[in-house]
C-alpha cells in the first residue's frame, strides 16, 4: 500500500489555483488507467476556463463547488463527484467567503468505443 | 457532465459496512477505465478482510480510516488517499466514536506491465 497525503504534497500555483499532479509520486504510468491530481480553488475565486480530451472524474473533498458548462452552474458539494466529457469546457468557481474547494481528480484519453459520460 | 451525490444513491449494507456500486449509474463500460464505488464503515466498526485482483486507490472523503494490511496499520485522514496492489489483503477500520468514514474507491485490473504501486 501507499498513502497519498495533500499535506505533504506540492502543490503549485497556477493562476488563481493551486495544482498537484500525481506524477510528483512517480507511480508508474503502467500502475494506474488514469492520471491524477489534486487542486484547491480559494474562497471567492475561479479556476481559468479548461477544456481538453481526456474525461475527468472529479471529487469534491471540501467546500462546495460551482461547475460551470455553457451557460450552467450546478453545485457539487463535499463528497459528491462529477464526470466531464471529453472537450466539456468548464470552470469551477468557489462561491464561499471562508471554505477552499479541495477536489481529487482523475482523467484519462476517451476509451475504444468512445462512450459518453452522458450515456 | 454527470454528477454524483451520495444522498441520492443505493447503499447497500454488507456485513457492517454499506456499498455504493457505481454500477447503479449505469455510465457505460467503455467511458471509465476503471470500476468504482462509495462504501462507509461505522463508527467503531470495520470492514471484513477484503483482497482481490484488482488494484484500489481509495480517497477517504470523511472521518479516518485506519488501513489495516498485514501487521501494520496506517491512519488516513479525511482528503487524503491509499492506494492497494493487487492481492494486498486490507481491511478498514473507524476508531471514532461518531464520525462515518465515508470513501471513494476505484478500481482495476493490473495493467499490462505489471507495475505495482509500491514502485
Amino acid at each position: 500500500m501507499r498513502t497519498f497525503e495533500t499535506a505533504r504534497t506540492d502543490f503549485e500555483q497556477i493562476g488563481p489555483i493551486t495544482v498537484a499532479r500525481w506524477e510528483q509520486y512517480r507511480i508508474g504510468e503502467d500502475v494506474m488507467p488514469f492520471g491524477a491530481m489534486w487542486y484547491t480553488v480559494p474562497p471567492g475565486g475561479s479556476s481559468a476556463r479548461d477544456c481538453h480530451p481526456e474525461l475527468e472524474l472529479s471529487i469534491v473533498l471540501t467546500g462546495t463547488a460551482h461547475v460551470e458548462i455553457g451557460d450552467t452552474i450546478t453545485e457539487v458539494g463535499a463528497g459528491n463527484a462529477f464526470l466531464l466529457n471529453s472537450e466539456e469546457a468548464h470552470i469551477i468557481h468557489n462561491r464561499t467567503a471562508d471554505q477552499p474547494v479541495l477536489i481529487f481528480s482523475g482523467y484519462w484519453m476517451p476509451l475504444a468505443g468512445g462512450g459518453s459520460a452522458e450515456s
